[in-house]
């Protein structure tokens, strides 16, 4: 069933509008404009025909099969009208957009329950009310106008948030910062939870890592049941929205939630081995971590630096977060002992080497082999916003040794001009992930190893 | 005798170079192109001119007074040698640069104790060794070619560390990313060390902010002293590196540091009132935020957003910093009872008032009436990166409502494309502290919010 929202063979819009900057147009828009190759019905008493596609007075009049319904009707009462034309037709999927359900209280909640009690009856599942639905390659429904195609990515992008399928999915679409392949968001949850989804990604081949917003669980037993399940074989990274009082009272206005109480929130993670993160840019940064680089089998770092303190800064991060940095084996060493005028030691300090050779060539001796040594799980690079920097990005150097050696990395982005240090994140960024203080790259890094030790052990 | 160093009348520099990529052109050239109106005496056994000045064969040759001496010769004992000929020509500064001393350990250790001892006996004051010495308008003797002046600020960088005097000094100066007015790395600190400045910066007027990293605390008894008179007029940010022990390994290898015990830190902190950083990103934008916003006497936040569920994540995470986010006064819901459909709350959505009337417009109404809310101390803002933020920003009007209310604000940046999010964090950063995450920005407040408390309160 859950299939029918991502892969339905036909889709009717109620609400469509021909007119461009109207929800209805939007969603029609973002529809056609995606590789959706299955029938389109807009429908609107008042329209005959909206970019291309024969318009109907209602759900009911449309001939064939129609395997998922779209609305964003302006009024509660249109909408729960809409679900009976919807059970009439045998309609068993429906993403409702519109707002003003339970998230207003009174009213909005009754018309909330009215809309379950039709479903319920119907077999229909419903996805939000108060969401944006889904931004897929495949089909896009969201209210928010996308301007590329979704990539062919490995990552899924769910929650209770409407900036997931909007503001989010256009910043990860357009800028290419993250290989998602599926945005999906649900808001309110009347039907359709996390619970669904998380297993039906599980399932689904291709997408390798998960990201979850939540501002309410649903039903914890079997939250805590599926999470472990999928997180044993891929990584579920978990924004728990409503956290505290204050989140919990922006919650209620927000999607009608009673906040989860933190605690089981917590609980709920550490039993299943779901990946925490602290806010937005973290669910999303950590997504790219994992689904970028290969799960390490230990927590052993090297931590390359052009600077002594930002080495010691580092260290003191990484052990704060978990990481070990242990000694490079004497094998290393001695193949590193005419590159610097010390033993090599970890913090890795490219410094005195750089200023005799040249960051390049410095960064191309040293690296792989300090990334390589047996002792090393992963590696931390510290870069700078200069113009060596910028080449060496260029030329891909970096880039190719972490492709060779195959071992995680995480590159944190530390001083220099910002002409320089603006491409180096968006090249690099292309490839790996790429943080811009060192400890956000840090504390993603930290996740990657706790999950791959995880799964290793287990 | 500190003043000697910073308000110097004539400097010589040992081992001065024309050529260019030396390290004695370079601290030259910073120095000639720096505002320094009084003399300046290179030293070179083996030249006549350099960059216009008469080169001495010694610092003993030099005609006039010498107030400070910069070296950077490229061994400890030609080091040495220099010291006792700045004993016998009554130098009372100096400033050594060059590295090989204790942080190397074994016979760099002994020529450091030599210099200690050379410097004890002729009340000499030494900055150094292994460091990269000041950045300051007046004054340049960082050996990284410096490109821009440095800016009349009012913000103190200084440390342990020669990125501070280099690699960060120029971040800061070329993207005008923190008022800085000096930045002063002191390395392996044989002699000049924190409490010494502290005490200098504490009693000079123009510096209203200090940032500090340390790998070692000197005197822990002074620094408390110091540090809690210091900082009871004066924010004073402090980064401690070596606090883990793998950080104090890779400390010691830097600058010969035996790191200092991380409760004995954490203990200094809590008495004295400094402010903890715990990165080098942190310890730029604190500094930040504490030089350009006013200090608030409270901790309640309004939380502005254009996205439900960023104003729950932000409540959480103003939660977890120990900012509050009180409703606003019945007064102001009044007058914003027209603007939105529901009694505006805190966080303050502006999504439904954005769609109907405008972004720009949504803004000027709202943002000044919750923030000028007597309930209110401080407003985290959240920007997202599309053209009409960046419109928004052009015409600097969340700039100008924060000049007129004067109160303390943080802007976070949260998706949106990058073209407009490196133009808005450009621009916005001028002015005000914009941070490229919600938690980045919310923890930064919180510093500022508990440092404003605890100055009213005392």
């Amino acid at each position: 069933m859950i299939e029918l929202f991502f892969k339905p063979e036909s889709v009717a819009v109620i609400g469509a509008s021909g007119t461009p900057g109207k929800l209805g147009y939007v969603i029609m828009k973002n529809l056609c404009d995606s590789d959706f190759a299955g029938e389109i019905y807009p429908v609107n008493p008042k329209s005959d025909e909206i970019l291309g596609h024969k318009v109907h007075r209602s759900v009911t009049d449309i001939p064939g099969r129609v395997d998922l319904v779209v609305t964003a009707l302006p009024t509660p009462k249109l909408t729960v009208m809409t679900m009976e034309a919807c059970a009439q037709k045998g309609v068993k999927a429906v993403i409702i957009e519109s707002a003003g359900f339970a998230e207003m209280g009174g009213e909005g909640k009754v018309f909330q329950e009215q809309i379950v009690e039709i479903a319920k009856k119907n077999n229909i599942r419903v996805m939000g009310p108060n969401c944006s639905g889904i931004v897929s390659r495949n089909i896009v429904t969201s209210i928010y106008p996308m301007t590329r195609k979704v990539p062919d990515g490995n990552v899924v992008l769910m929650g209770q948030s409407g900036l997931l399928a909007a503001g989010m999915a256009s910043d990860i679409i357009e800028n290419q910062s993250l290989n998602v392949s599926k945005v999906c968001s649900f808001g309110n949850k009347c039907d359709v939870n996390e619970n669904d989804l998380l297993e039906y990604f599980g399932n689904e081949d291709g997408v390798d890592v998960i990201s979850m917003y939540l501002e309410t669980v649903s039903d914890g037993r079997n939250l805590t049941r599926i999470a472990k399940k999928v997180a044993a074989e891929k990584p579920v990274i978990f924004l728990s929205g409503g956290r505290t009082e204050a989140g919990a009272k922006a919650a209620m206005s927000h999607t009608g939630s009673i906040a989860s109480n933190a605690r089981i929130v917590e609980a709920a993670v550490k039993q299943t081995g779901m990946i925490m993160a602290d806010d937005f840019t973290e669910l999303k940064d950590f997504a790219k971590v994992f689904s970028t680089q290969p799960l390490p089998k230990g927590n052993r770092v090297a931590v390359i630096t052009l600077a002594g303190s930002v080495g010691v800064n580092v260290s003191d991060l990484c052990a704060a977060h978990g990481l070990e940095l242990p000694r490079l084996t004497p094998e290393t060493t001695e193949k590193l002992k005419d590159v610097f005028d010390t033993p090599v030691g970890n913090p890795v300090d490219l410094y005195f080497s750089v200023t005799k050779i040249g960051f390049t060539k410095t960064l191309e001796t040293t690296f792989p082999e300090a990334f390589r040594d047996p002792n090393i799980d992963a590696a931390v690079v510290i870069l700078a916003g200069f113009k060596y920097t910028q080449e060496a990005v260029e030329k891909k150097i970096i880039q190719r040794i972490v492709r060779e050696i195959g071992k995680p990395v995480v590159v944190c982005m530390i001083v220099g001009y910002n002409e320089y240090k603006n491409v180096i994140m968006n090249e690099m960024g292309k490839e790996l992930p790429v943080f811009p203080s060192l400890i956000s790259g840090v504390k993603a890094l930290s996740k990657l190893c706790q999950y791959g030790m995880r799964k290793h052990s287990s």
